[in-house]
């Protein structure tokens, strides 16, 4: 749908970096007005709501800088240019948390932050997890600790703000419904 | 909780426009190795899931620049300096559908996109709401149509990638759980 499309006459990049690029763009609005609009181009990302055996969910701890503090998440990271979500949604499982799968279901994707960004976030479905025998490295520069949580004590991470991020409250949701 | 701190050691402004400002931090890492983090600083908004009294979720659709297209999302907006987000919430929710209401719930707040952007959302329900006698004017580089769906309706929208946003995907969530 191009409903009230904004047409770009100009584009700076500002910046381009190892994650995100911003451009500039100038647009005409549909009125015949002109206004700039900020936008951050990313790679996109994947992320993974796996539940084990005893029905817990799968979380990692890890600090977000722009946040100044360590939060719980699903398990999640960045695509890389032309790879598959899924393949990357279980080398992030794999990498993050130790566990692999023979079986993600895709349930949604959404951006995160339509106002100003173009991530896109494919998330991913599991029950059926397997230990692996050998932890695959991850990134070098990223430290997370791994953690199983149940839907209840999810619930309580979130009223403590210790969860805090779009995804893993979507995570809460589906396994709420999904339990009922 | 500071669990794997990264400390910045030095700062750069990159860009400061009307909406974000891009940071890169040089940090050192809890192993002691040291490296950048690209960081967008974003004033916070809001988010409303208001449902009318046929119990159908309000929304707007709007030309989303970043992703080239329009998308139907419920009412949100951008925090002002030092703004309290239920007023804020109020105010969009009025701006942008011509409705207000006099208790507006909290129902959670989420970072959008913890990797690299401080971005929150603070997002509440009502499904009390009044017709304004008249309507407020908006932002003038806002060109938004109201729409009421069904929450069935909306997951169709949903599969149709015409509802294509994290916390628009959450209110369907919100409303599947409260409806049960």
């Amino acid at each position: 749908m191009k409903k009230f499309e904004e047409k770009t006459y100009e584009s700076e990049t500002i910046y381009k970096g190892k994650i995100i690029q911003l451009d500039i763009d100038s647009v005409t609005l549909p009125d015949g007005n002109t206004s700039k609009r900020e936008l951050i181009r990313h790679p996109g990302a994947v992320a993974v709501i796996a539940l084990t055996d005893e029905g817990k969910m799968v979380c990692v701890e890890q600090y977000r800088k722009p946040m100044e503090k360590s939060i719980i998440e699903i398990p999640a990271g960045k695509l890389e240019p032309g790879e598959d979500p899924k393949t990357c949604a279980l080398r992030e499982l794999e990498e993050e948390t130790g566990y692999t799968s023979e079986d993600l279901e895709f349930v949604t994707s959404f951006y995160t932050s339509p106002g100003f960004a173009d991530e896109i976030v494919h998330l991913y479905f599991t029950d059926n997890l397997q230990p692996m025998v050998e932890q695959p490295d991850g990134d070098d520069d990223e430290f997370v600790e791994r953690m199983e949580v149940s839907v209840e004590e999810a619930e309580i991470l979130e009223k403590e703000e210790r969860i805090h991020d779009a995804k893993t409250s979507y995570a809460i949701m589906y396994l709420k419904l999904r339990n009922r």
